[in-house]
């Protein structure tokens, strides 16, 4: 199943489809075939390894799934008949299905003999699609929204310059955390003042999977600026609702979205209450003025507050970073 | 030496003189007597201990010092000059005398014939007044400056209510770290809104030690302000410059003064440079609105930003505390 897990991690972050490894054992117990899903359109991780062994080879053997093979035929017919077809008479799993169109598979595979085991290693299956189960939940995609700002909450100086507020450190974690999402939103703000490039890098080279990126805005992206050169095509929401925003995100396939500003962009989707969780890099710096990391959430009085629940906090470099999410209401 | 250190810290912190303690052996090596200094105008640590045994029975004994006795004669005569005339054969102490002024105990101790150890234990005895002889060469008050934020900068409601930003592990910290401190300083709007106690308390009680209470503005302070109740007299500085607080405070006999806001006066001595640490307890919130911890500190563009270096990060129960001080510059 660790292997399984390792497969799966290959796979897409933020995409329609959850990330699913699969390794084929035979009778014996020997590896056979390993498998992971690419994403949505392209063969599940079952599929995918089934495919790669001859006619036969399978039978007798066991299939070690991250996820619950599917019972629902979509752009691919069911998984836990193609287990049946191929003779495999044990399938063991670590996460149930959460989706309830695909989930079933389990109780097909047994009504078919197969023998089934589940629940092994499920946290780790289950932290590795956290994001995509959860915007399944929330009939959304999840949101992640991210600031750099001082120690007093600002994220640029006066006249707008905010270059090394936070170091390389910070930076870095931001590209990691970039390639974990399915899209990548700014406001017509942020386009315009920063011109930025919305890539997801390691150092200067390109991350393998790109998030797709995306403009909040009424106004136009110039067709010179950098996020018209990124290697995904730009998604321009010409709308200032973040509820349509995050439909548009939906509608290109995307289950989660990192949330990188400007300000005016990130209170509008806290106000909403449209933000899954926040990571806050604090650089050690005071700067004062106008410049703030947040404008208006509807906090009039201190009931209102939007109280977060801190799950970590992490030393970059000179930086700090605060990963928090809503807190539960009691 | 650990025992002397013990001693030492039942002196006040912030007061005009340094906390120093005492343990006097005799010939034998057995504990004879000890001391410590009780704050400005009460007898030197060595001159307690040497109070407290017969005439003649150091002779021949040892004393050791937290710092290095005094040759100076100031409300106490020399130190030096005490332990010579008492017989003392040898004396170790851990930290020599920052105070031009106080220093040369060890020259006239050797001269007399006296045998001197010294740098036991130098950087517990150093960090123990490490914002006196701070403010000993900075020639004014040591500052720390603190404030509770949320993690987007806001130290209240947009009404003005901030009750539970920080939780009571946060404020428990506070009030500790209050009696560290000679004065605490706020500013008339504070005062005036928040009518505050200013005592450094252990749940309901206070603490043995409390800081000066100090207000700085124009305004007047009610006389039913909780302020006038404080055990120790309320000191009221009539300017809105920074510096003028300072020699306040000095004048007070304070070396350090712990500066709990408002914002107001916390950006007047920021931007003056004249603070030493900052201690930002951030509390897992979110508000956005107009009540910054800040407001302007003269930082115009991203050069001029106040960078800190960061020397600590506590978790306090929800909270996160961070202990910073103004970078040294290149
Ligand atoms: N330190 C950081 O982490 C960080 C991150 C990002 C940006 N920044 C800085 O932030 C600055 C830009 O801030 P910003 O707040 O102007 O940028 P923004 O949030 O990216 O863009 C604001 C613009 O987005 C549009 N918009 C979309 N949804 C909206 C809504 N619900 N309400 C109002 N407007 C909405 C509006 O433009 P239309 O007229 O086009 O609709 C609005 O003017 C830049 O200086 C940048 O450097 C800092
Ligand atoms: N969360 C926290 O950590 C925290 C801590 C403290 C306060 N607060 C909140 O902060 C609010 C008060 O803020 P504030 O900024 O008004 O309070 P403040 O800084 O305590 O007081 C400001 C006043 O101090 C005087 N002053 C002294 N030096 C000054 C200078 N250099 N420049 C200008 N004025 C100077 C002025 O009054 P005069 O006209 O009298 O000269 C000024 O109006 C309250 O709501 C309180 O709850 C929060």
């Amino acid at each position: 199943m660790r292997r399984a897990l390792e497969l799966a991690q290959r796979g897409p972050a933020g995409d329609a489809n959850p990330r699913v490894g699969c390794v084929l054992l035979d009778r014996h117990g020997d590896v056979l075939a390993e498998g992971w899903h690419r994403g949505a359109g392209t063969p599940h991780a079952e599929a995918d390894a089934l495919s790669r062994v001859p006619a036969g080879a399978a039978e007798g053997g066991t299939a070690v799934v991250t996820l619950e093979p599917c019972d629902h035929t979509g752009r691919t017919g069911p998984c836990s008949l193609a287990l049946v077809e191929a003779g495999v008479r044990r399938v063991v799993f670590a996460q149930p299905d959460p989706n309830p169109l695909a989930a079933g598979g389990a109780g097909r595979l047994r009504a078919a003999g197969v023998e089934v085991r589940t629940g092994v290693l499920a946290e780790e299956a289950a932290a590795l699609n956290e994001r995509w189960a959860a915007a399944l939940a929330l009939g959304r995609p999840w949101v992640t929204a991210k600031w750099a700002s001082s120690l007093d909450g600002r994220v640029a100086a006066d006249d707008g310059s905010s270059r090394w507020i936070t170091g390389p450190e910070a930076r870095a974690d931001v590209h990691r955390r970039r390639a974990e999402h399915g899209a990548i939103l700014v406001g017509t703000g942020t386009a315009l003042a920063d011109d930025p490039a919305l890539t997801a890098r390691d150092g200067d080279a390109l991350l393998p999977r790109q998030p797709r990126p995306v403009v909040v805005g009424l106004r136009d992206v110039p067709s010179g600026a950098a996020l018209r050169r990124h290697p995904e095509p730009l998604l321009a929401v010409r709308s200032r609702d973040p509820r349509q925003a995050l439909a548009a995100v939906e509608d290109a396939g995307a289950t989660s979205a990192f949330l990188e500003g400007g300000p005016t962009l990130v209170s509008a989707f806290l106000a909403a209450g449209l933000v899954d969780e926040v990571l806050v890099y604090l650089g050690p710096t005071l700067l004062g003025g106008g410049r703030l990391a947040t404008i208006d959430l509807g906090v009039r009085t201190i009931g209102d507050q939007r109280r977060l629940a801190v799950r970590d906090v992490v030393r970059l470099g000179d930086d700090l970073l605060v990963v928090a999410r809503p807190a539960q209401e009691e």
